[in-house]
């Protein structure tokens, strides 16, 4: 049950796929060379391998305890945590000046990936202090800045995201907990706020819950909401953690997974601190404008928890390759003298192939996603910067809904190639399937990613970045056209074959994305809720074609990079089987997919006589 | 979390779809008139949704526990199994002459069903002990019958199936355990066994294991293993349990599911017994026939876990329909005043639609395979017996193999539904994603159905059965083109619609299957890796297009009725709205499998280069 990291196809992807030299090239990483980064990526390796993920299991089995409101941690749990404060892995993607390293999206996307994968409920509360700080740093005054940016991004303290309450979970509305202003103009809140992640521990010396709430007079609604800070102890004039604030720890869950990271029902306002009646709290940005503010920050969170999908996944099937090529059990299909490794089953190969095919398809598309971002924020040219952020943003439902579904799936399939030893906890196989499953849930299920993806991404412009992503993937098929018919006549039939069919269920993909927009297009006036009876298949359609076009692109640089004599030859074998097996069995999915997309009126018709509702 | 038995749709199966009229008019079932299969069905719905379904949730949070080698479980789990005894419904399907009541195989699946969806842990314990009668009324001597079977047909005593060894798991030819003869004819076992579904209890006064092993003269591989009965207290003359076996739990699994169930490893001949070295055994019928006999129970076995997965989908669907009609959160998409219950929204109906018929479908071609099994039994007619027990073989893989992905798939939407909540563990719904996961590996891998649907039941008559369904299946497709057009002559234009892309999707997959089968056939000879690099495909895809078919039938035996003034109106549209859901969501997934399938060559090919074997 180690990890390795796969730098070598992070490597691939970064410098081939993503564009990582076009990312360094922009102004204001000119002290990241290609160098640096790959020191970087070495030095998260060995953190992540030594320090994280032998944590995984026994944070598993060891959940942290609650007693009067505390929550303890593992002792090797909080050494691993000051292990990771004093490497400044907090900081990486965060700016100089606040005492991070200022490095792109698209390397921090690497170094989070691999912490994720050592350990998804190790990486939980980093991930949660990165959306504080960026919420910090975009919406805050100077002054919550200049108190708590440089201790969350030393890592000395670390942040919540409170959002839920018992009547309001995916719709924000329902929101009830309160907030009201104080003559010094600080806040008073009270309520209950769930699944806080988090939400208490005994990790570091404070913690900065940011958290929704409402002002006696504001509006009902989503436009009634207002963003605060409310730290567990308030902060001394010398910047130091002081009297403790009314923010309770009433419970932890009992989860399926990650049990590991501490879920907390918070209670604000029960009297229970040192600050006399409700939680103190000083407002982010305006009254009102809370939501506004959490959907700045979104994309960035919802990117974040498609790359913890993406780190089970390589986590699951590493640890499925291994136990499979271990494993001695029955002979060979075509014949051998005794019993073989699994690993040769053709259907231990064809599970092994989809979970890693999966895994690299789904970095790929989120690494360029990143390497998009970073082009956005710091391209010099607007129409460039504007075209990538429209490709990041359409691709951040995608990245975060495809990726976690596709970690169900393939941490499901990691158990079964376990056989019967997966179904047993200590293989720690069933661990990965247990986890993986909070991931298209929380964050916005893949249902709010779906709505996203089509009705802010995809019908808001008209389809029209769809459009463009359609015809550059045309242009990669016709670039396979040439690479089939040049291994063709190379006499490398076996290859051309390959080509061939990656390139047909590829183009075959991208009729089906093509006609199931034609079919949202001529819907969304008329009948919504057929366009959105198809909305989550339309989106998993959408990441099966991203995937495939990625893995096409893969194939290209892998032929180009062997012609060249570049790179190590068994890899980029390797790269090519996986991108021909995603040719071969994920991307005719996008047929299946389309054609219920297509019947969106048909369905909406008939569920509605299904005694459903 | 209750559980209600779903008489209406299994009345609706029995008779519309499986023929149970034509059942019961075999001679055999004289006595068994359809009056009587339903006060059968309404008892037993009584019995367990009263009895088994309260002890589920109370079984995961409290297992079985194990003390120097005896399992103790909780006293409402020892009341409910001697309350199913005393009920006789352990003999439901068993022969009047041993104490059963001698139904037909489709009556008992009913009930089965309906046990394992209220309490999965609970019936594995009748599930095996089945299998133990099925086993000694086949192949064993009489005085073994005599002995054992009508406690067990009783339930005062339950069976186990001991196969599986550490090193012998898929792979039963590394067998170790070993059988010695003794003077007096039995023998004397020793080794180990584990993952011995309960293997060791409180629940009756003894446990009878069926035990593989080998003798000391026996060929090597699987033509060496003879099968043994090891009864945990051997039998005194007066047919009573006597001295204690050396038969030993020597510990309980911790398993990721099924945590009710107790999971043992046993130690055979490890003298802790009264009978001094090794455990006392009896062989059942020929020495080195062990696997063969392993065999003839095997459909039934396989056919048992295949129902599981109906079971546990079931019980998925009901807990996440009652709480998305329950839960309210979000307005309606096509705009509502308030927030509406998430029934009401596009995805989640997609999701619940997804779950219901998927089980639906599950069970139509489980029920009709049970049908057929009857009528191989029981038909007078020897053709027509030879054709229903092609047929019943046929899809025993089948259903073993897709209606367990099909409860994985259900139960995973299950948590999805509940959102957060579902990730908590008290909700329930994460118990059926846990217990769910291990239905696809015991009893046969999915990938080992495969080989069987492949090896054994589709190339063995060189696809003649595969095809014959074919066409009876263009004969459904036939009958709704008329309905199709009947439906458009009346004005209908809705039902008209939906049945015209059930049965163009119904076509299409019939196609895909057609292409398979042709794809298989031709590589069989000369690349038997091709064909096995797609077996589990094919079996999804066989799956998918057989549940369809069944499916396809509800809606013309729907309408018929409709016509004919029969039926409860609201049942039949609902019936016919998830027909057409899975028509439009469900069908489609055969033409992916499909190009799966015939991609077979080329994957193979690349899989050797994929660094995997």
């Amino acid at each position: 049950m180690t990890y390795t990291v796969p730098l070598a196809d992070i490597r691939f992807v970064l410098k081939s796929l993503a564009g990582l030299d076009q990312v360094l090239a922009q102004p204001g990483f000119e002290d990241v060379s290609p160098d640096l980064v790959d020191a970087i990526l070495e030095e998260n390796a060995r953190f992540v391998e030594g320090v994280v993920a032998p944590l995984n299991r026994a944070g598993d089995m060891h959940p942290p305890t609650w007693r009067d409101g505390a929550v303890t941690t593992s002792a090797a749990h909080v050494e691993a945590f000051k292990a990771y404060a004093a490497g400044g892995w907090q900081g990486l993607q965060h700016p100089a000046q606040w005492g991070g390293q200022g490095l792109p999206k698209v390397v921090a996307a690497c170094a989070n990936e691999n912490i994720n994968a050592a350990s998804l409920a190790f990486s939980l509360c980093p991930l949660l202090t990165d959306g504080v700080i960026e919420a910090l740093l975009t919406v805050g005054s100077e002054q919550l800045r200049q108190t708590y940016v440089p201790k969350l991004v030393s890592g000395a303290w670390t942040g919540t995201m409170n959002l839920t309450e018992p009547q309001a979970g995916s719709d924000l509305a329902l929101v009830r907990t309160r907030a009201v202003r104080q003559d010094d103009g600080s806040y008073r809140l009270s309520g209950q706020k769930i699944f806080i992640t988090y939400g208490e521990h005994d990790l570091a010396e404070n913690i900065i819950h940011l958290v929704l709430a409402r002002t006696p007079d504001a509006p009902a609604g989503v436009k009634g909401i207002s963003l605060f800070v409310v730290p567990k102890f308030l902060v001394t004039a010398q910047g130091e953690p002081g009297a403790r604030n009314d923010v309770w720890c009433a419970s932890l869950e009992h989860k399926l997974g990650i049990h590991a990271s501490p879920t907390a029902v918070l209670l604000y306002g029960s009297g229970k601190g040192e600050v006399g009646e409700g939680a103190v709290g000083y407002l982010v940005g305006e009254e009102n404008r809370g939501l506004e503010y959490m959907f700045i920050m979104m994309n960035a969170a919802r990117y974040a928890v498609g790359q913890q999908g993406i780190a089970v996944s390589e986590r699951a099937y590493q640890q499925a390759l291994a136990y499979a090529r271990e494993r001695v059990q029955g002979r060979a299909i075509e014949g051998s003298a005794g019993p073989v490794a699994i690993a040769h089953h053709p259907d231990v190969q064809r599970m092994l192939l989809t979970m890693r095919a999966l895994t690299e398809a789904t970095r790929a598309v989120a690494y360029a996603a990143a390497a998009a971002r970073d082009l956005a924020v710091h391209h010099p040219d607007a129409d460039t910067r504007a075209r990538n952020q429209a490709f990041y943003e359409f691709l951040v439902p995608v990245v975060k809904g495809f990726s976690t579904e596709c970690a169900v799936e393939v941490a499901s399939l990691g158990v079964q190639v376990h056989g019967g030893m997966g179904y047993i906890e200590e293989t720690g196989a069933a661990q990965h399937y247990r986890d993986a499953r909070i991931l298209p849930i929380y964050e916005g299920t893949t249902a709010i990613q779906a709505n996203d993806l089509i009705g802010r991404k995809l019908l808001r412009d008209g389809g029209a970045t769809a459009q463009a992503m359609l015809e550059a993937m045309g242009g990669t098929a016709a670039e396979l056209d040439a690479e089939a018919a040049a291994a063709q006549a190379a006499g490398q039939q076996e290859d051309a074959a390959a080509i061939g069919l990656l390139r047909d269920n590829l183009r075959r993909a991208m009729h089906a994305q093509a006609e199931a927009l034609g079919f949202m297009r001529n819907q969304a006036a008329g009948n919504v809720r057929a366009v959105f009876a198809g909305s989550v298949p339309f989106l998993m359609l959408t990441g099966v074609l991203h995937g495939g076009w990625q893995m096409a692109r893969a194939v290209l640089a892998c032929r180009k990079m062997a012609r060249a004599g570049e790179g190590d030859a068994a890899f980029l074998q390797a790269k090519q089987a996986t991108a021909f097996f995603y040719g071969a069995h994920i991307l005719p999915r996008a047929g299946a997919l389309g054609a219920a997309v297509r019947a969106g009126d048909i369905v909406d018709t008939w569920a509605a006589r299904a005694n459903i509702t």
